[in-house]
């Protein structure tokens, strides 16, 4: 038997999942813990793939008709406090402004001072303060719909912090808008999630389910909150984005009034949604294999990196010139989804091995070797990062660069097909709770991480016996998909009640 | 005499500089006051105007080598303390989070709990946080230089604040590099200005002296800062954007060592430089006039609007075809800087009038009318927003559409030369003392903001002239002007003692 292969990233994904997501995330260089408890610091590689994410997304909301603003980071108190369950939802992990100054206490030391009136939170979301804002912009229905999105950073307080799944600070795109009718607001939280499903699949690669939560996992505030789910590595759902249909609720809380076409008095809907940098998470656990991260080559920061492999500086100035004129070439082309194809050539004097895993591990699409012999014959070494680091094919020059853009579109659609057979593979039709029970019990206590995926079960519909899942099981009705229907009736898998359909059950991020 | 035409903007300049400012603002709507005290709200075509600065600057600094990321909003105190001079600038005027929860209180209000051990700094600039993540990745010689920049929000406590100009929360860009010698990090420090010169030039059509700050204006623990400084129309400075070369303190305070080519640990030299959304008040200040804000073609959020004039449904939908095969071809154009031509149609059913203003007061740089007989005559009527209001031309379409780039582009260079010719206009050689009291002494002291402009006057480099300047007068060396030296050697204009070159005094925002 051939030795194993030692792959890059220890432990690997069987070995220890969450470890090897850490070392994934380290290896790539795309972020790190800060010396403040809960907040990262995302390192070039990770923001620029942020970048990429946020100008495709952008792109897709503004064409939708959607404008961007910004709003301030930070809200009174009072705010907050105007929405009950809101408040009740976010008061316990926000950090709480008291002082406006730091002076010389009695030890010397600088101690707060200047105590603020009213304590200010740092925005945890912006519902309250955009309401606030809203309220004054809308007299009469004309002024409506109001379809605003913004960029930022919000905070919520995280004492268990995991790279880019979960801080305390975290980077999003928050949407808010104001509307004449219920329908309207309803068809724009569909429309906005149908965005993100779009985004997400096409761009990430990620394949999700899109649904409705349950009332359980609502936005605090929200009168419907609608999502899509996408499946680790691990088998763990994670949610990818979510749009609220908030009802009448902010607005009555904030007073965004308007005078309707019949002259009365009305209160706006508003809907909002949201997605964020825990999208970098999701990729890499979708995506990244024992040898490191895999970039979708759509949003990938680079699609293809060259090294010159070269002995001496005779060889050297001879092959950068090769490199130089393929980078060249690349340069010129477009990615099949628009816009110019990203090239790296990186010509630092280091050990060729070690410089093409580094590249390996930062997940480029396609690493492109070229020494003396390549140059001889007018050809590449290729290696495609969707296959193992040792699957390397010898290409003429010109086929090469002529192929580049099918081939990153293959490497996309490969991409999200075998994280979408991946899926399919782990969701499973349960009846009987037995077996339900067995799926969700770890089959190896000492890893609980590995359980079964999604069990794609009845629900009679009642909070009761999702809540015994979540104590016993720790697993949640993920969403309850829109076309749930398809599945066909059934019994709850729990208490044997009547279902319309099928609902998925995880354990999630 | 002819009836003076009425203004779209009052109160003028002339009437009421400040409150004009805020006018403009408004009637462009850019942005507004929030109810977070010194907190504002970015309106969507502010946020626009923020964003091609933001693209525009960031391909700039990318393409000079540095790096996008993204470091922590929180800052813990101990770590401000490590500077001395710099906390000591900062401290007065800083947002401090001091709890992570809201609790109900004893009257059942919410009151702040969970006390942190150490309090949290909101930002106020982050060279203390990232000096301590430099320490943490910097061993070696091989590990510099670090070139980085990260766009952001940050909070300097701000009492009387400006809509864009001074605010509690402000958006800007902080570059932060690390370097091997104090000539590398002194290098950057003038190539960062460069660019700043470079793009606030060429971009938002600002001319700018370039130099170095005096001691007493310099960031509080740089060695040295370098700005460039613009006049605004009431002939105050403003300072639109600095770069600094810090030495090696920050390095010494963060501990940010390295291991030298020859083996000794040696400190890293740092830099660091910023240009915030104040560039937005400079733009209104200096090129918005008595009918509203003018947008620098080449960052604004659109290049021409078409606005169909019709009555009834008959000519309706015959000038709405028209208009949108022009906005169709005009759509299929580059500017003269690349990217393509935005233009908007404004189809809304409204008085012709009305809709024409509104786009005046938001100054989008061509405004284009078409109605049934411009229809007839395949033609269009233009007005450029560089000209009066109701100066407007008709023109064939076709030679409209040939000519916008170079329109464009003439009104981008006469923006510049229009502000350059009022600066110019605006500074004075003055060698007297008498002279130099009266050029800031207001003409008329019900309006203070009424003065001279910029003394270009001689100064022996002793702070002790500069402060009584400022003490008697409220004006400020802006900077020591880089080419200083060719306006020849003199006396200061307070004590008479020897001075190598003039430098412009100024009221300052």
């Amino acid at each position: 038997m051939a030795k194993a292969r030692q792959n890059a990233i220890s432990p690997t994904r069987a070995e220890d999942y969450a470890e090897w997501y850490q070392q994934v995330i380290k290896a790539a260089d795309m972020g790190e813990s800060s010396p403040v408890r809960g907040c990262m610091v995302i390192k070039p590689w990770g923001y620029s793939f942020w970048e990429n994410i946020q100008r495709s997304l952008d792109e897709r909301l503004k064409a939708s008709g959607h404008a961007n603003a910004y709003f301030p980071l930070f809200i009174p108190k009072s705010f907050l406090e105007k929405e009950a369950e809101h408040v009740e939802g976010f008061a316990k992990e926000c950090a709480v402004v008291t002082h406006h100054r730091l002076e010389p206490g009695p030890d010397g030391s600088l101690v707060p001072a200047g105590e603020l009136e009213e304590p200010l939170i740092v925005r945890p979301t912006s519902e309250t303060m955009i309401g606030a804002i809203y309220a004054k912009w809308v007299q009469s229905y004309r002024d409506l719909p109001i379809l605003l999105n913004q960029w930022c950073n919000v905070v919520r307080w995280e004492l268990r912090p995991r790279l880019f799944l979960r801080t305390s600070e975290f980077l999003w795109q928050e949407g808010h808008t104001a509307h004449e009718t219920s329908e309207e607001a309803r068809a724009e939280t569909r429309k906005v999630l149908e965005i993100y499903r779009g985004f997400v699949e096409d761009c990430l690669a990620l394949p999700v389910v899109v649904g409705v939560k349950t009332a359980a996992q609502r936005f605090p505030g929200a009168v419907e909150t609608m999502c899509i789910e996408a499946m680790m590595q691990d088998r763990k759902a994670l949610q990818a984005g979510t749009s609220h249909y908030m009802g009448q609720n902010f607005a009555k809380a904030s007073g965004i009034v308007y005078q309707s076409r019949e002259g009365r008095e009305e209160h706006a809907w508003t809907t909002s949604w949201g997605a964020s940098a825990r999208l970098i998470g999701a990729a890499v656990m979708t995506h990244a294999d024992d040898d490191g991260m895999v970039m979708p080559p759509r949003l990938a920061p680079a699609h293809a990196v060259i090294l010159p492999i070269f002995r001496g500086p005779d060889e050297r100035r001879a092959v950068l010139d090769y490199a130089e004129g393929v980078a060249a070439a690349v340069r010129r082309l477009e990615t099949p989804w628009g816009g110019k194809i990203e090239v790296m050539l990186d010509s630092r004097d280091m050990n060729a091995g070690e410089k093409g895993w580094e590249w390996v591990k930062k997940g480029v699409p396609i690493r492109v070797e070229a020494g003396p012999r390549d140059l001889e014959k007018n050809a590449v070494f290729v290696a495609r990062r969707d296959r193992g680091p040792r699957d390397k094919y010898s290409q003429g020059r010109d086929d090469f660069i002529a192929s580049l853009p099918a081939v990153l579109r293959d490497i996309q659609d490969g991409l999200f097909a075998r994280a979408k057979a991946f899926r399919d593979a782990n969701c499973r039709d349960i009846d009987d709770l037995g077996e339900f029970k067995a799926f969700f019990t770890p089959a190896r206590p000492e890893k609980p991480e590995i359980h079964g995926g999604f069990a794609l079960s009845h629900w009679c519909g009642d909070p009761a016996c999702e809540t015994r899942v979540a104590e016993e099981l720790a697993a949640t009705i993920r969403c309850v998909p829109l076309d749930r229907e398809k599945s066909g009736p059934g019994k709850c898998v729990v208490c044997g009640g009547g279902s319309e359909g099928r609902v998925p059950f995880a354990k999630a991020y």
